[in-house]
């Protein structure tokens, strides 16, 4: 391809309007460019990375029995409402973007494709014969962000490959689940990227008990947190993660005292005044849920106060208690702040000094929609707390040397605390968590019957009966992937592409087009190249040396042949973009050395 | 590929829901399923079909220079108003689904990608040095049909390939709209289709005045009707076609007469009554456009009362008078029937007895939104009448013998005949015109200015002075073509793939499997024919030999190789779907004589 005639634009400055490395370098080079917020035009040099992954990801999900199909985009509210999902996507977490047909009904436009391939199954899958399957497709996803953000990390429009398995029972499940794994691991390892596997919660998709695992792309700029032992043994998005919290200090207080504590409504202020660790404080954190039949509830989660809650765990385990409130669904979990709490209509909240007995009448007078209890719950690390310091349930006092059983009645006890670098990890308390930070780029998911059940997606066994499908549901973000490739592996100059994802595996570059030898050295080179089966670009733009070597580490083409002064010795430089090393090497021996090379960049990992 | 691990479900019954045999047999296969009225699911062997009808596009794109990229299938409203087409997408034709996000903007689900190409090419060329440019994208598209139907020949979602180029002047965009033609024929050729390149109306794409030709797979259950001259020098789309209709018969009326002619409100009943040819009758109709600004206009058109009004060619001309209304659109051209003649509120209207002078008070007051004169228009066939007979304004009367300029004063004189089969061809008047169906898979457009001037997408000349580009579209229906590709090419058992286009080249039938010698044979031939490059689907399942050639027809595999009783003597069937031919060959000369049959029915033309 000659460079002169694609439409091809690199920016000098950085983009305004992208803060990670990876967003301006994809802008500069002339990758991609915005149409809206979060939607980007993919442009010739992406869209060859993109197809790249694309045949890879297909190579390996054929090589595990996986079966490529395409499925609507748009899709009946009716099939959400059968398994449940409608309101959460369209309402609560609100990510599903939804329309009015001409006939009047509605669509959503797809984030995931489980109830599609759920009613597919059941529609084409009668007996244990037929099973497993595994399906995939390749495909723009949807997502309504409300704040789209990090260029293709966060859009509202992305690239997805999801496959969909069904089994006969949860032994198939774990099979396949395992194929997977590998895959995926080979998938990544394939495109040249470092990546780590960590324990995932399953969140919306999965629902809360899923067997769960993410495959996240190291990068200091990722979204996630993840908590892993140096001993490799254990690694968890922090979402999901679990640990041993430290010990706790002992108490100073064995009996009980009310403590005159002024102006500390905060854990910080309280341990400072007292000169006491934040271990032996209890703290109480008021929330309010809001299932999806308008029931809100007021929940008070006590916690040591060294302590963060992970409000993912925390909604799982309201999500469980939903049948309680005669909900099917959480919708949300907030902090009760002072909007929320005047909402209540009941005695005033002590703010900053609340214990874990706050009476339910600050709820006020029976309210439609608002249950006329406070849910009270404490963390596994409320729970073994001796002579503890907490609230008085009075502005600018606290108690000091109470306990469970004695002065409050040990609430439900729940796991909800996050897990932070620091902790003894559980699996071996030897070893002390460490962080890193990962984008997500893989999930894998054993769904189990979560949507088989409600869908009604049946087989028939050897003995004729009929059982619900065990299903397992898989992805990988496409379009992420190429961002996060250069996420990962850029510098100063621009991007450094894996070689098994550059839109280009060599540029040959003409510092002075006017000289004929020059341009009629590149020429034959490039189609040497090109009859090589190497994928060759040309730089035979009118533009000076300096633009084009800037371009060619932008663009961050892995190798590039630069017909320069060298020629006059039958000589050509040959520069490899990760390393910079340049070599200069004779003419005719240019395709076998970057044949060479290439072929062991590519080489397939066992 | 073996047959008994796939998702692989067909049907002994037509499906209810399927008019069209190729529909039919698409369902029947497995090869789509339907998830709602107008989206399918392309299943594992369509989506083989569709990859290659893909591949095969862009090698030919690419061929001539197109650069593939993918644009966002969200598209803002604001872009599709700065072109003026927002409110006929959404609103007239009202095909664009529409939906409004979680910031409150509105959002169209892309039928096809004008503005946002316009909008990127304004963004990224500034130069004539940047020039010619031709990208091109393979997206699904959305159409929010009224009547979804016929399976993926009129979807809600269908996959097309939609290019635009952009070039500096009018000699340019021809160049790049002759390489596109020539392409397209190549591609439909290497598909295996029948076709024929018509003239085409440009429709709402377009504009009225844009040149564009559609390509025609020749099917009987085509949605098209084709005009052609038998020696192939003239072909066109009936709403485009132009013709010479045929000589009119003499008037037997040479002076003006008043007609008693009761009950003859149509031109057959009066043709009858007065025993006259329908050629000396002149018919006038009556119709209400609405413009885009909310004005409604009463259109009377007067032709010769043996033509059809042509009402695409009618709308394309009022839609050149959008400015005499102060709109810039045509919305809706609407026989004004009996609802539409009361809301004038004017005179009562003598249906079926008009003549071409009927009065302006038949619109009773001045309206708002109502032009307060009748637009009168007359055909170039009825222009050129003589002592013609015409409706008398009054019921039960007509008027013979009377003359355009002596009783009636001629209109504005327009060219909006329906072409028909038996009328002689403009370019040579010897040849009689025949008709055919066909179904539109391609259609290529010179866009000129259309898009470029309202949405200032502008270069610079070697002058340094700035013009607006010249820009062109082209479209080809890639999940259509799947399926005329089926219309074209069936027969009572099933489908009859053309071999480029085949999910699998070949099948392998073992027609016992509990037989090892069978499966062994068969075994060894899936395993050499695959090393060969060859597609091969294995049928192992465990099912009578009946139900596998019966599924092998069905499916339209081009050939089929069967493990039978010649196994004896160290053969097998080899048997050619298309022709039904069975040949028996040696075990070993299977792998060859594939190769041979399918490297001849590959060959690329010229």
């Amino acid at each position: 391809m000659r460079l002169s005639q694609m439409l091809f634009v690199t920016l000098r400055e950085d983009p305004a309007e992208a803060e990670l490395p990876s967003h301006k370098l994809l802008l500069r080079g002339g990758f991609i460019r915005r149409l809206s917020p979060g939607t980007y035009t993919y442009l010739p040099l992406l869209w060859r990375v993109l197809q790249k992954i694309s045949e890879i990801v297909r190579q390996e999900m054929n090589a595990i029995g996986g079966q490529e199909c395409l499925m609507p985009q748009l899709q009946p509210a009716e099939i959400w409402r059968e398994s449940g999902r409608w309101d959460v996507y369209t309402q609560a977490e609100g990510i599903m973007f939804a329309l009015t047909d001409r006939q009047g009904r509605e669509q959503g436009l797809g984030p995931t494709h489980e109830e599609v391939i759920t009613l597919l199954a059941r529609d084409l899958i009668r007996s244990y014969r037929q099973l497993p399957q595994t399906l995939y497709q390749i495909q723009t996803k949807f997502r309504d962000e409300i704040r789209p953000r990090f260029g293709l990390m966060r859009g509202r429009e992305f690239i997805m490959k999801d496959a969909y398995s069904f089994h006969a029972n949860e032994e198939s499940l774990r099979q396949t689940y395992q194929d997977m794994h590998r895959a995926y691991c080979r998938i990544l390892s394939r495109c040249g990227l470092q990546f780590r596997v960590v324990d995932a919660d399953a969140g919306a998709i999965g629902g809360p008990t899923a067997a769960s695992q993410e495959f996240m792309v190291l990068a200091s700029a990722g979204e996630d947190d993840i908590l892993y032992t140096p001993d490799g043994s254990y690694a968890a998005n922090v979402e999901k993660a679990v640990s041993i919290p430290p010990e706790a200090a002992p108490s100073p207080y064995d009996s009980v005292q009310i403590l005159d504590t002024p102006g500390t409504e905060t854990i910080d202020k309280l341990a400072e005044f007292l000169k006491i660790s934040p271990t032996v404080i209890l703290k109480n954190v008021l929330y309010q849920a809001l299932y999806d039949n308008g029931m809100r509830v007021a929940v008070l989660l006590s916690i040591r106060a060294d302590q963060e809650v992970n409000e993912v765990k925390l909604s799982n385990h309201l999500s469980r208690l939903a049948e309680r409130y005669q909900a099917s669904k959480l919708l949300t979990l907030t902090l009760a702040d002072a909007d929320i709490q005047s909402s209540w209509q009941g005695d005033p909240i002590p703010v900053g000094y609340i214990a874990p007995d706050l009476p339910d009448r600050c709820l006020g007078q029976t309210q439609k929609n608002l249950a006329p209890k406070i849910l009270r719950l404490a963390d596994q690390t409320a729970a073994l707390m001796k002579n503890f310091v907490t609230g008085a349930n009075e502005p600018g006092k606290h108690v000091g040397g109470v306990n469970w059983g004695e002065h409050y009645p040990l609430p439900e006890v729940v796991d909800v605390r996050k897990a932070q670098a620091g902790d003894r990890s559980l699996l071996n308390p030897e070893q002390i968590l460490e962080t890193t930070r990962g984008i997500e780029i893989g999930h894998i998911f054993q769904l189990g019957l979560k949507f088989s059940l409600p869908m009604r997606a049946t087989f028939t066994d050897e003995q004729g009966s009929e059982h619900p499908l065990w299903m397992g549901c898989y992805g990988i973000g496409v379009s992420r992937l190429a961002q996060a490739a250069v996420e990962q592996s850029h510098d100063a100059n621009g991007i450094i592409w894996p070689v098994a994802i550059a839109p280009y595996q060599v540029v040959v570059v003409v510092p002075n087009i006017s000289d004929a030898q020059q341009m009629e050295v590149a020429e034959r080179l490039v189609r040497e190249l090109t009859a090589a089966g190497i994928e060759t670009l040309w730089d035979d733009r009118d533009e000076r040396a300096g633009v084009k070597f800037k371009d060619a580490d932008l663009i961050g083409i892995p190798y590039r042949v630069t017909t320069g002064r060298s020629l006059k010795q039958g000589k050509v430089e040959l520069t490899e973009r990760a390393t910079g090393q340049a070599i200069e090497i004779p003419i005719e021996e240019v395709v076998a050395t970057l044949k060479e090379r290439l072929e062991a960049a590519l080489a397939v990992p066992d």
